[in-house]
């Protein structure tokens, strides 16, 4: 598979990952990793990281690894919990395949900040469509 | 209570949701309403609203019903299904308390389209500090 | 649709809600409500009702009114939030249809006690199959 | 921490487990590992292993991890997605601790067969009291 020519193409198409300083580093084989440099735009009312901020970061590493196997692949559900708040710094989501059949594929997301330290985790499922990411 | 107070703190105060046109219509007892309105900033590689903006805008609603009584909520837990792909128009957000108790309260989240149609549904858990809002 | 038919046969096939003492009580499209009097044996060792048989007795509900259009359906995903312990009386779960199309559907079950109380709320997803649950 | 001393307490005390077959195998600092060897009693109309049935037996391994530093731990939250149906043999969930404070504390739990198909992943947390398991 051609791992980068998906990763290039998510990271190049995605406008809401990409208006949100959301950045794709790697995809692999049902795993993807994303980070997002913490900035004002990403504060909540209470001053720390957005859930929608967090959430945006982890989704994006689903998405992308659910995709890398370059078959279409929509989010059906994800739960989210939040464990710590992130106020400064950069935060990292890691998403790994725990299992995949021809119409439903499930991950895992972990959410960490800098130290390592759990910031949030993340369940997610797709479905997977019959059209494919590259031509 | 003072909602309207709250809710002017709220929308003044959270730069993520501004940062994405993400509106506060209304705040009422652990009752919220949010919008927005689709442009192309909010899409993803498949070119459908992306899982994050939808999250962000519930998780919006979410976050200004659950701080309605004016005490500091922060969340715990969401979890969010998606029924149908959104692309253009305005998406709103309504969310509604199900339940609260000292330290714990529950919120429901319904998204839909202009037309009324279901594109996710959304259920999430906040932790209630000692903390105000307002001042 | 022979809601009643769908009713007796996934009444008298259930053999994990019959064991545990869970009743359908009600089948109608995309709806059921399902009960459990609570005994001793669906106690924790907290000494408060089991979420295992909290989960149960919304899941059986879910399942019938997933199942209502005659369609088998399978479920692959539930979040369930707990609000209030419960330790005796009876229980009730209610599903509700929010969104279906021919692969995956939504629902939303609440659980409640005699007095109306919630003890928990539950968001379900189905993936359909085309195999049929009447003959 | 006396881990056997939770585990018998646990074990002898959970009523519903019992009822359904479910045995503590494990206890140790935020882990816990239960099985189930699946008979008739344990399945759906739908003739596999029901969601209640598996979802028990997670929870079962979330409550004894939760609980296993001898402060009262109660299941506020859990999201479970259904990745292979099961219909004989023995099911094992292991529950690992994510994060941990003073309030809250998360973990994950994974659900397999004998042969190591993951049946199911859960996503829990808990609420920490301040009474303790052991007097």
């Amino acid at each position: 598979m051609e791992y980068n020519k998906i990763k290039d193409f998510i990271s190049n198409n995605d406008q809401f990952a990409k208006a949100n300083g959301i950045k794709l580093l790697e995809v692999a084989e049902g795993y993807a990793k994303t980070s997002m440099e913490i900035n004002d735009k990403h504060l909540n009312a209470a001053n720390v990281v957005h859930g929608g901020a967090i959430f945006t970061l982890a989704d994006f590493a689903f998405a992308a690894a659910s995709n890398s196997h370059n078959a279409l692949a929509l989010a059906i559900n994800v739960s989210i919990s939040f464990l710590n708040a992130a106020k400064s710094g950069t935060l990292y989501a890691t998403a790994r395949e725990v299992g995949r059949n021809k119409k439903l594929a499930s991950y895992r997301v972990d959410i960490t900040d800098e130290a390592g330290i759990v910031v949030a985790i993340f369940q997610g499922m797709v479905y997977i469509k019959k059209s494919s990411i590259l031509k």
